[in-house]
């Protein structure tokens, strides 16, 4: 089977809509650690996939997964040990008001039902987003997206401009949320939930200071709403500094959202909130996940914590992240369409630029994203220009793959960005 | 670690909210085929649960999801082979027009995207559901819940009632849609989507006539809405009689949906439409499921459909089905207080009822469900008055396994139904 009719019966069976990543057809066939292998037998060093957290098809998530697959796939209306485990182990991480878990499948579903859950909680109906934000594909989560819909913004929908530089008391961030709040209220909804990833990825990776942050929840509270921090991409310790991207942020949050890592792969969402917001959803209104908190999920989330504390991963993200930024410094020095590195640990963006200054290349961007994708090398884009280098791994990267990224961008600029788009 | 402790941690991590299904705990640890084994190592006959489709921890499945998790799991951005095997199988058993598949991780999912899509294609914004329908748990779809929802009715929803008896050529059923879409369009809405499950579950298991279902579809059409047919419990040869619950009711949909079985417990959702449905939505959205599709949910499904091929599945659960039929039609002979026997295949539901009449006894029906689960037969409860027994077994269920239920019914009810609520 060729690539060309892969992608043949690919537009015929899924539809033209379904874009592939890069400019040739990926056709990977296996994987391992932080390397992907291609029909071909082309390694690739993948630094781009966080979904599989702990490393591609790693034997003790699989080894997991198999033993409970054969034993039971069950459901929570059953006692079953495994999900307790797990809750009970996740809930170990984070701070102890944060006391009650419920399970689903996807990030999705649990940034949906927090907006379910605030509603109940608060009696509002307005929810905030940054004005680059995406929280999932739902039809209430997709609505968050204003920046990407195709439709006017839902009335209950109201943005907020990401943190500004130079806001030493955070005074201007909390006017964004103040000026958000009022919109809602002046249609009628009152704020139940602000939603932040708090890895600021689609904002282009700057997080609030402290004060800001601080500011900008004490005006959500103020209001009557609720603090929802989505961790479907700073969680479980990709950040470095941090098991929780919330941790880095300052403020408790009062509902957290868990996806993408949780499973290395295995659909898993989680929602952990404090014991009093779910019981205000339930004693009005009723929640059942056929798939979610399965005994297999669970194994397989099970696995991946202890596989992150064999082997050190938060760690390693903070050591071998701050490698990986001495050497994107490095290379910013040394090339003019280079800009600033932001972020952390496993997350980081490096700012592709117009040679004479500051204003965003996002062009370019996308053809050095594809000419290091044909070295060998995967990286992707994000930001609200689209002229950031999204790095955000596998947790098992090592100085060596770090050192082989920074040579492979060092040498597609000095080789002028490779083919035009 | 007893049963005692296991509710009580779970009742600290989890929270009061998640109910437990029989009332006593029931703590399963292993299953295979059409059995569960609890921790005392007590065997029970699983009459009840439709997610592990072909059995309890089939080998064939759990083999392809191992061997699949070891080499590769990604996503739909990238060319794979093993989604395009799934989804041009799955094609294949859907009539020719519905020829696009997008692939989610839940049934929940799945009727939510069918949402998005349909409100692109048709413009309207306005969709129905039959006053008992569970269609999923996201915020727009829980909305179709009129029901059991603790909110007055959204604006863009209206209800429709069952399929009346004695209602020849279908006029009647049909004046429920034209009076939902009239009330929709009195509200500013548009139709956009009718959904069907096509089960019927939540209406008592009396499915519409031929003619029936022509005049409301027609009706549907007419306003220029889509006809979404649920196939999350209906899908998968479960009826016996066709492959997918719309094929026993005449009218072709324009989506379906799909969950529960398809992945034996592992976490598949899927949508299935016309390719101009689908690039109607993509001229103006966008939609990305990071789990959805990905080689391990697909290997997976196809290891699903091999089994119910090789092992005549659908044709099982048409002959166990009716056998089973005829043995609780016997009882209901027998005992007053069961009336009619509804549903086909592998869903069936009996009728509890007061002896005197026709009066329903959903307490009655319950106390029968935990009797018999303590004597090691798993069944549920379904119905509008939730006084229908539920019997929606794995598709592996045999004669001797309708022959131990039926005997184990008989008994319960020669005892009186043992204990009360």
């Amino acid at each position: 089977m060729t690539d060309a009719s892969l992608v043949e019966r690919r537009l015929r069976a899924l539809g033209p809509g379904l874009r592939q990543f890069y400019d040739f057809p990926f056709h990977p066939v296996r994987g391992e650690g932080v390397r992907l292998y291609d029909a071909e037998g082309l390694e690739y060093l993948d630094a781009y996939n966080n979904v599989p957290h702990v490393g591609h098809g790693h034997p003790h998530v699989v080894a997991a997964i198999a033993r409970q697959a054969a034993r039971l796939n069950g459901n929570t209306r059953y006692l079953d040990e495994t999900i307790l485990d797990y809750a009970e182990r996740l809930l170990a991480s984070l701070p102890r008001g944060l006391d009650t878990a419920v399970f689903v499948c996807t990030g999705s579903e649990a940034n949906d039902l927090a907006l379910r859950l605030a509603r109940a909680f608060t009696g509002g109906s307005g929810a905030t987003a940054s004005t680059t934000a995406y929280h999932g594909n739902t039809v209430a989560i997709s609505a968050l997206d204003v920046s990407r819909s195709p439709d006017p913004p839902q009335p209950w929908v109201a943005t907020v401009p990401p943190p500004p530089e130079g806001d030493p008391d955070g005074t201007a961030y909390e006017r964004g949320f103040e000026q958000a709040i009022a919109a809602l209220a002046g249609r009628g909804h009152r704020l139940a939930a602000a939603y932040f990833d708090t890895t600021f990825a689609n904002e282009g990776l700057d997080k609030p200071t402290p004060a800001q942050m601080e500011r900008a929840v004490g005006r959500i509270h103020g209001a009557g709403g609720l603090y929802v921090a989505d961790e479907i991409q700073a969680g479980l310790g990709r950040m470095g500094d941090a098991m929780w991207g919330f941790q880095r942020l300052g403020a408790t949050p009062d509902l957290v959202t868990m996806g993408k890592p949780m499973g290395n792969g295995h659909p898993i969402g989680i929602l952990v909130t404090r014991r009093e917001i779910l019981e205000a959803f339930h004693k009005r209104d009723r929640y059942f996940n056929t798939f979610g908190g399965n005994p297999v999920s669970c194994a397989a989330g099970i696995a991946v914590l202890e596989v992150m504390e064999r082997e050190r991963l938060q760690a390693n993200a903070a050591c071998v992240g701050a490698y990986l930024t001495a050497r994107l410094d490095e290379i910013s020095r040394q090339h003019g369409e280079i800009g600033r590195i932001l972020g952390a640990g496993f997350f980081q963006g490096v700012e592709v630029r117009r040679p004479s200054g500051e204003e965003p290349a996002p062009d370019a961007a996308r053809r050095v994203m594809n000419e290091m994708a044909r070295r060998g090398v995967l990286v992707g884009l994000t930001g609200p220009a689209r002229n950031l280098l999204k790095i955000r791994p596998p947790m098992v990267f090592a100085r060596a793959d770090a050192d082989r990224l920074a040579e492979t961008l060092d040498a597609v600029l000095a080789d002028g960005f490779g083919q035009p788009n």
